[in-house]
């Protein structure tokens, strides 16, 4: 289902300004979020750091009427995937914004969880670097042209998705989530000023790896941090945890998959704590299940 | 006015498919161009970048078709700015593209010149490094978000433009032209693969230049190259040649004007001799009027 500006449209098309500066300059913003029992999952998060970046960027949505679009549009997928994007809406040619262009609000939803728990990530390290600069790293930006054309290129060699580095060399994040480590007692990840977006997931994790009695950090990480790791995942919103299994041609240590297990036990318990205990559970692979 | 498929619309509005990944993640690239007499100057340079950029990126428009628009849109403009977006269409959740995805082709064209000539340009050097790495840097793609934000803040310092350097401190370009400096008899651009676009007119200035007893080279270029010069100025399709007068704080040399203005001749007399004489002089402002 999609909603534009509030207003529930009948199906995927509607009545769009082609001027609009989303379409034509990628300026704008979006978030995806995991919808179980009718409720945006970590909603107020998610809609905390989607309005940071507005305001970063200078765009300018009506807040409640964003968030009352978001609740309904949870409400009645039940179930699945949000999508909230927000552009600074139509405008005349030329780069910088008119002050008062209004945003364009678009909420999409798919019913359902298509994407596994534990799904196995088999990642190339991507020649495209992450570039720390560029807010485009640390905003959810609608920019993704880099990620689309690694994950082409990746694809063409058998891989299911990516690792950059950034212009420092430095391990940040796959195409469409955080990367961590897990080595020994501690459970670390590259900070956002390495060019990586301060996933929502990833915040949970961070938050959570003391009751399982890892140490959470934010550091730097080289590729050998990673291929000497005892576990390697990506998370995002709506897979929640994927171990990443391959890094080209490396094969990645399993042996810290039990307490990975349990980390994901303890993110599992707090989203089904809030949101239905079971809900999840479709959505277990085998392996996560044998895992656990 | 705007062409939407092929079709062309009574209003900047249509139906259109809100799933459409140009607006959704940035997967499309653009070309503008300058169009007098009712005909896109440097035509078949700009169709086969944008072609080129097509392939490398696995968009296929339908070529005749593009062509086609772009040949109606021109015509009906007859003097001003045309603009094609090619985006990847619509398609299901995820980055990676369907095979089958059928692209979409936006024409729009803006009547009248409303660039003037020899627009001099303040410019801040970016905190914003360009990605030499990153496909964007090279290729028209819809991602402009860095650029707009870089502007953002130049334009709060009271700059009108910003230069960017690469990750290597390597200038690079403007928010929307390439770079050029002229010192001595040598007029110098940074190479694309320093993350740049190969842009048209850069194109025909580093082919006139020689008429002008210049010795055009591509290079690397470093923030002292550029203050050093005799002449600093950004080239692009709509401005064709506007001097950098001002970069952070340094006010550069206007010394090499005269021979800029050469140089600037034979672009204008080669773009007349092509679309009729005196389609450019309305938008020559008074300096360029008088270093002519």
């Amino acid at each position: 289902m999609h909603w534009l500006n509030g207003k529930k449209l009948q199906e995927t098309s509607a009545f769009f300004d082609l001027r609009d500066r989303g379409l034509l300059l990628g300026d704008g913003v979006f978030d995806t979020s995991l919808v179980l029992n009718g409720e945006t999952v970590f909603k107020e998060h998610h809609l905390e750091r989607l309005l940071a970046s507005c305001d970063f960027l200078g765009l300018t949505p009506d807040r409640s009427a964003l968030a009352s679009t978001i609740d309904i549009a949870a409400s009645e997928v039940g179930k699945g995937a949000l999508r909230v994007t927000v552009t600074r809406g139509s405008g005349p040619r030329g780069l910088l914004p008119q002050p008062d262009a209004k945003p364009t609000i678009l909420v999409s939803t798919s019913a359902g969880l298509s994407e596994a728990l534990w799904q196995p990530i088999s990642a190339q390290i991507s020649t495209t670097r992450k570039n720390e600069t560029s807010i485009t790293s640390q905003h959810k930006c609608l920019a993704y042209m880099d990620a689309i054309h690694a994950l082409r290129i990746a694809a063409e060699s058998g891989f299911n998705d990516v690792v950059f580095l950034n212009t420092g060399n430095h391990v940040t994040c796959c195409s469409t989530g955080n990367l961590f480590i897990l080595s020994g007692k501690t459970l670390a990840t590259p900070p956002v000023s390495d060019g990586v977006l301060p996933g929502i997931t990833r915040m949970m994790l961070l938050d959570l790896a003391a009751q399982v009695g890892l140490t959470a950090i934010e550091t730097s990480l080289t590729v050998e941090h990673v291929t000497a790791a005892d576990a390697v995942f990506m998370s995002n919103s709506l897979r929640l945890i994927s171990p990443v299994e391959l890094l080209d041609n490396a094969r990645l240590s399993t042996s810290g998959y039990t307490k990975l297990a349990e980390l994901a036990g303890q993110l599992l318990e707090r989203i089904e704590t809030r949101h239905g205990m079971g809900q999840l559970i479709g959505n277990n692979s085998a392996e996560w299940l044998v895992t656990t």
